[in-house]
């Protein structure tokens, strides 16, 4: 254990999705189970359907090359408009009728989280299978070096509540479509300098599953060994690797814990008994 | 001349319309010279034509009662999408790559401006003559007392920089669309107890003119008796007298002065020669 980790405060860094956002019970549920969790906390959301309602809505045509979606200026628009705006404030109002101090911020406000612009790749073409070139368009790429520790720290210290879209900018005036999960374990890695940081990854299931037609078997918890006994035999694959992925590398980064779990059993993240635990 | 005047640090707080925001090079040279601005400093900014377009291509029709403008559910959802996202974020972003440490924040982030839903009002129909009753929507009023004073002064003094759109919210989890003129000069009331505060409203013209059509007709500076006189003498009238009330009515609570001109000319603001000055 960390010698300093009796004294810094602790801090809950908790990233929804659209099954959440789309849905007014579930998240003010959510919400509710949210603004419970003692000490700091931050929230990162992602989109939801309405982005791409509103992108049909305006005739945009989604942007895609070589089977992966571009962000062009059009795109971007759009997702400032719904994540930036409708959903970051939204979820503000609810938070603040909830006598939480919500602060809804992309990462250009305060300068909180920097991003680069991805650069041109070399990809295989899936069909052809010959190399081209990809220009995903305004997309950010980042990591725990983007986050603006010293600022976010004063608004923690002064007891508001970070609400991230995952909208970010390139420090040139240029906003940039970031990924949600991204800029959670980003702001997860940064901070855990400060606090004893708990990463929270809320998604569809209840956990990771043992077996994925079975929402009760839920793997509790999972640490380097028992990740690649459960690779080994076959039970974590496909989907869930990137999670995991990301998960351990948070865990060696200095980010105290990492949970996946139902937004929808946020409530008994207190207790511990949420989802799966990953550790050390 | 108040005795802590001498202490108090200066604020100044802009107000800039839409023929700013819709013109790229505009808003640009705008925010330099807002960024060259002195010691504390808020922005508050209104819509532009990217409403009224996303409207017309999400195929709705402005809503209309006796002539008067509605904000119904989903004007709402444009209003917050195109304020609070798209504009907000751009110019923090623009703002950032200045250097200036912008935060883009509406009403309801840190509850630092709440409103109260306009009560439906019995209005004379305008062709029939009968009082008719007129719901506005979700339309917020608010005043000096709206203002959460201490929340915004912690990021004043941390050297965030405030960019405040006219979305504010009722503290029960609904968004309002606000009117960007109050929203100004309600902070500037509110906040002129701890600061030396200027309150400057920019339009498309270089200043209050003598003469409607000449440009170089600028009256440098009104007081209530020369006001009085311009009234009388019918130089003063119709679209300017809202504008000249909000103005007296700000210097008549605490704000040291309102200047009224053109954002081209913010430049000028540090010599006091921008526009008209309102001054007790």
């Amino acid at each position: 254990m960390h010698p300093s980790s009796h004294q810094n405060p602790n801090l809950y860094i908790i990233k929804i999705g659209g099954n959440v956002i789309d849905n007014v019970e579930k998240l003010e549920e959510f919400l509710t189970a949210f603004n419970g969790l003692p000490g700091y906390k931050i929230l990162v959301h992602g989109g939801g359907k309405m982005a791409t309602k509103l992108a049909q809505d305006m005739g945009l045509q989604p942007k895609m090359t070589n089977g992966r979606r571009i962000t062009d200026s059009q795109t971007l628009q759009v997702v400032t408009m719904v994540y930036a705006g409708l959903i970051n404030k939204n979820i503000v109002a609810n938070l603040q009728a909830l006598q939480c101090n919500a602060i809804g911020l992309s990462g250009a406000d305060g300068n909180l989280i920097s991003a680069k612009k991805r650069p041109i790749q070399q990809l295989k073409n899936q069909e052809t299978g010959i190399d081209e070139s990809v220009d995903f368009g305004f997309v950010g790429d980042l990591d725990a070096s983007s986050v603006n520790t010293q600022n976010l720290t004063i608004l923690l210290e002064n007891d508001f509540t970070p609400v991230f879209s995952a909208i970010t900018h390139n420090g040139e005036s240029q906003l940039l479509n970031t990924n949600a999960d991204t800029v959670a374990s980003a702001l997860a890695v940064a901070l855990s300098q400060k606090y004893q940081t708990s990463l929270i990854y809320c998604f569809e299931k209840k956990g990771v599953l043992r077996n994925v037609d079975d929402e009760q078997s839920v793997i509790t918890e999972i640490n380097p060994a028992t990740f690649k006994n459960l690779q080994d035999q076959n039970i974590i694959h496909s989907g869930m690797l990137p999670k995991l992925h990301n998960a351990f590398e948070a865990i060696n980064n200095g980010v105290k814990q990492v949970f996946i779990g139902s937004a929808d059993d946020l409530y008994l993240l207190k207790t511990e008994n949420f989802g799966t635990r990953i550790t050390t």
